[in-house]
C-alpha cells in the first residue's frame, strides 16, 4: 500500500464564467466543478487511477472536510483522514475566457491533541504501508518539524518516504533523511539558496540539498523534465514530445510515478515520473492523468547522465 | 410576525485579499466572513436587529444549506426553511485594495414536490403572519408564477405582501396584486419598458406598473431616496445627509422599513425606509444596519409630494 499524507487537505472548486474576469464587477458562475484537493490527495487520485493500492490520510474538518471525504468516497479512493474541529480550506479557481484566477483560503488551525491523534494513526497505518508520500503545506498549529517527525517514524518502520514540500516544512523535513525529495525549481532554489534556471544549476542545488539529509533529490523542471541527483550520480529524463496544457498537478503526478516505482532502477522511475507529468498536463484539472497520453509518453522519454 | 420568503437562500462569503485582484494570478485569502444570505434573509436580519418578531422561510439544501441554517441560528433569527435535495448556492465577494468582485453560483434545482411542500408550509405560516415579504430570485424549477401564487394565498388570508423581485418573477408577481412592489430603478425600467433616470420618470414608470396589478409602488433610487406611487398620489422621501458607503443590501433595508410600518401613514413608512437604507450603507456587509446611523437619519428625511 502507498500511503499519501495531506495535512492541509482542501475542497478544490472551479468556477467557470462567461467572458473575462473584470475586477469590481459581479459574475454569474455558469458551471462549478468540485474535487477533493491538496497535493497528497492529487497523488492518491493519480495512483488510484493507475490501479495502485493507495490510502489517503491527513486532516479534514467541518462541513468542507465532510465534503472532501464524500468526494473521495465517490471516486473510490480509500481514505483514512483524522477529523479536526477546524474547517478544511477551500480553493477556488475562476476560469474565464482568457485567464484562470485562484483564491486560496488559509488552512484550519490544528490543536496539539489533533496532531498527536494523527501521529498515532500514522504509526498504525505504517504497519500496512510499503511507501509513504508527504505532500504540501502544513496548516496553522502543525509543528514545522512535522514532516521530519513522520519521516523518522517511517524510517523506524523501514518504510521509504517521498517528500514534496516547500519552505520550512521542506527544510526541516529533509534533515530527517527522506528517501526522495521532489522539489520544483523554485523550491529547490529556496532550499539551497542558489539560483535554479537549468539542468546544471539544478544539479548543483541538488548536491547542496543532499548535504542537508536527503538520500536522493528529484528536481521537477516542467517541460524540461526531471533531474535525479544522488551521491555519485546525476540523471536527467525529459519528454521528447512535451504536452502543452495545465501545469497544475503535473508535479503531483511525477511524485505518483516515483512512489509506484520504489525499488526499481532510476531510469524506469524517472521515465514514469516524466510520462505521468505529461499525462497530467493533458487534463484540465489537477490530480488526474490522461491514460492514453501516459501510455504514449511512456514510450518517448529521453534519458541522459548529466 | 413578519414572514420573509427567500426561495434562493445563499451562503454569502466575503474573501479579503491583500493588494489588488489580478486576473490570471493566485491570491491568498487573508480573512473570510460568512453570513446567511439572499435578499429575504437580509430583510429578516435587519428586522431582527430592530427587535421585530420575524420568521425567515424559504428553501435550503445540502451542506451549504445546513451552514445557512446554523448561521441564522447563531444570530437568533427564527427560521422555518424547507429542506430540498439540491445544494444551496454560495456567493463570493473578493474584497481587494481597490475593488470588490462578485461570483454568484447558480441556485439549486427545485422539484415540483419540494415546491408543493414549501407552498403547504407557507399556508400554515400565514396563519401567524401579519405581513409577508417576498424577495429575490427564483431558483431553477420554481414556477415563474411562484410569487403570484404566494401573493394570492396571502391575500386569501388577508395578509399584506411586499414584493421585491425582478424580471419575470416580478412581472408575474405584480399581476396578483401585492400591497407594495419595491423595485429599484433598473427593475422598474424593465418592468414598465420605460427609462427610469429620475423622479419624474420613476413616477411615470410607477403609474404604468400600477396598471399591472400592484396596489402601490415604492421605487428605490439610491441616494435620491424613494418614490411612492399609488392611485392619486406620488410622494418622495430622501436623506438630507446621504451616507456614502456600501449600497449592497440598502434596498433590503428599505423593504424592512416598509414591512415594519404596514398600516402607518406613508410619510412615516417612507422615512423609515430611507433611514434604514442609509443605515445599511453605513455597514460594510449586506443585511445589517448601523443603529446609531438609523436613529440619526430618521430625524433628517425630507418629504415632498411630487
Amino acid at each position: 500500500v502507498i500511503l499519501t499524507v495531506t495535512l492541509n487537505a482542501a475542497l478544490d472548486a472551479t468556477y467557470f464564467i462567461e467572458g473575462d474576469l473584470n475586477p469590481g464587477e459581479t459574475h454569474r458562475v455558469c458551471a462549478i466543478a468540485e474535487r477533493a484537493g491538496g497535493k497528497g490527495v492529487n497523488v492518491a487520485r493519480v495512483l488510484h487511477q493507475l490501479g495502485e493500492d493507495v490510502i489517503a490520510t491527513g486532516l479534514v474538518g467541518g462541513r468542507t472536510g465532510d465534503h472532501v471525504q464524500s468526494l473521495l468516497d465517490a471516486e473510490g479512493v480509500s481514505a483514512a483522514f483524522v477529523r479536526i474541529a477546524g474547517e478544511s480550506r477551500r480553493t477556488t479557481v475562476v476560469v474565464a475566457a482568457s485567464s484562470a484566477t485562484g483564491f486560496w483560503e488559509p488552512g484550519p488551525a490544528v490543536t496539539g491533541a489533533e496532531w498527536a491523534d494523527f501521529r498515532a494513526g500514522f504509526e498504525r497505518l505504517l504497519a500496512r504501508a510499503d511507501t509513504v508520500v508527504l505532500s504540501g503545506s502544513l496548516p496553522p498549529g502543525i509543528p514545522v518539524e512535522a514532516y521530519a517527525d513522520l519521516i523518522r517514524l517511517a524510517r523506524a518502520a523501514e518504510v521509504p518516504t517521498l517528500l514534496d514540500a516547500d519552505g520550512d516544512a521542506l527544510r526541516f523535513g529533509i534533515a530527517a533523511g527522506p528517501a526522495v525529495v521532489v522539489p520544483n525549481a523554485a523550491e529547490l532554489a529556496e532550499l539551497s539558496s542558489q539560483p535554479v534556471d537549468g539542468i546544471a544549476s539544478a544539479e548543483r542545488a541538488g548536491r547542496s540539498a543532499l548535504t542537508m539529509g536527503g538520500q536522493a533529490v528529484v528536481a521537477t523542471l516542467g517541460v524540461r523534465g526531471v533531474v535525479l541527483i544522488e551521491p555519485g550520480r546525476c540523471l536527467r529524463a525529459w519528454p521528447l514530445h512535451p504536452v502543452a496544457g495545465n501545469p497544475t498537478g503535473a508535479g503531483d503526478a511525477c511524485v505518483a510515478g516515483l512512489a509506484r516505482t520504489v525499488g526499481r532502477p532510476w531510469a524506469e522511475r524517472l521515465s514514469e515520473a516524466v510520462a505521468l507529468g505529461a499525462a497530467a498536463a493533458a487534463v484540465p484539472t489537477a490530480g488526474a492523468v490522461d491514460l492514453p497520453t501516459y501510455q504514449q509518453q511512456r514510450l518517448h522519454v529521453a534519458l541522459e547522465e548529466c
